[in-house]
């Protein structure tokens, strides 16, 4: 059982992959009704899942900006990542847990869905044990990407693989090797990376490349015929599958 | 380029996981403003699809319903299913290309995500190359299901496995075993090979049964205490990953 320190509420919010349509009903009561809401976002950007609900916050609404400390400067790699990263969530997490602490509610803003593979997992993670916690799933980037490229991801026996494009190239290529179906997220830095891995598997020719599904300035290309080495961070690759009946 | 054979626009609309307030404002819209909606649904039960837009529907909105040939009386690997299941679907695609022909717009009402893993696949397939098609995409029910049991899917660098309880139990149980993460659909009546399969593979601790996620009678219980031998198809098995930060 949990040990709840206060009758505050934290809704985890997903919204969707970027177009506000897209986000569910229940995400715009929650978000319509929310006296504070909290978000991460790049220094210095509006961000992203804030950008989604331009014009629905009530006038009064608090906002909670967590900015992350850093993006590109350190490795993934270096040590002193995880303990930066892993401080940062502590803070933000400690921020919202005053206010839940004081009866507050808070809703999390979140882009695509909340539990798939996004940084609201963190602020989870921290805060469940207790706290009162309520989690609206969202539409994933993954989904929004395949219904704009209009290519079904996987079907009938279809084993999918969801694959962060931060791997090393090798195990890129392995699992995309050996998958029905794939997606590569996280593509940005790492797309001249991801592109080897589909040549080195023999997938590239049915890799489609897709930046900013659902929001303006989206692009949709087959991956072979994209130049650039590096892609926004709402970028991801759609390798589609094809087995099981038709 | 497509030869368009007319003015009608077929949606594809994805509803989400059960609950309809998972739907998304398009979808909401879209099936609001429809004067026909098409939806698949087990013989004699009134269509999961269809139950999520209960109330919405204009009164005059016509409804195209095509029943399943059969469900479980043939088996996957029967060539018949196919053969079967194929002309089905060719006769379901000319119901509606027929309404498409007449300029008339069409909404396919689909559960969860079209685009992954849904039967709506079969008639995108059959109709996009000649008319216009949209796609809405949809919470899935791995969304909605982690979720609601508060368990998130995938973290960091994990690989995630979508993997169909149809495949064979030791195909099964070499996915779980090298899976980051691993969410196994379509469980239905392979539950206790699944169970098996999770056993074998050293997951069944991690291992969470969610049925009827975010819909009424819904159930979340670790696998390892599930007894029943099958399950409704509306159910599906949560491996949770768990690299990278924290």
């Amino acid at each position: 059982m949990k040990k709840l320190l206060s009758s505050g509420l934290l809704s985890i919010v997903g919204l969707g992959p970027g177009d506000p349509e897209l986000m569910t009903l229940k995400a715009e009561r929650t978000i319509r009704a929310a006296r504070i809401v909290a978000f991460f976002a790049k220094a210095g950007r509006s961000g992203h899942a804030r950008r989604i609900v331009e014009g629905l916050l009530r006038p009064s609404c608090e906002e909670l900006r967590f900015d992350y400390p850093f993006t590109t400067e350190i490795a993934l790699d270096d040590p002193r990542y995880h303990e930066r990263i892993g401080a940062f969530y502590d803070e933000s997490a400690a921020r919202v847990a005053q206010r839940l602490d004081g009866g507050e509610s808070v809703a999390l803003l979140c882009e695509g869905d909340p539990f798939f593979y996004g940084s609201a997992m963190y602020l989870f993670d921290r805060l469940t044990p207790n706290y009162r916690t309520t989690v609206i799933p969202g539409v994933t980037g993954m989904s929004g990407c395949s219904a704009r490229a209009q290519v079904p991801i996987a079907h009938g026996d279809d084993v999918l693989r969801v694959i962060p494009g931060t791997l090393e190239e090798d195990a890129l290529a392995a699992h995309l090797r050996e998958s029905d179906a794939a997606v590569v997220m996280k593509v940005g830095r790492q797309l001249a990376k991801i592109r080897r891995a589909c040549e080195q598997s023999g997938t590239l020719e049915r890799a489609l490349y897709v930046e900013r599904g659902t929001q303006s300035q989206e692009e949709i290309s087959p991956l072979g015929t994209v130049d650039a080495n590096a892609a926004p961070y709402f970028s991801l690759v759609l390798v589609p599958g094809r087995r099981g009946r038709r």
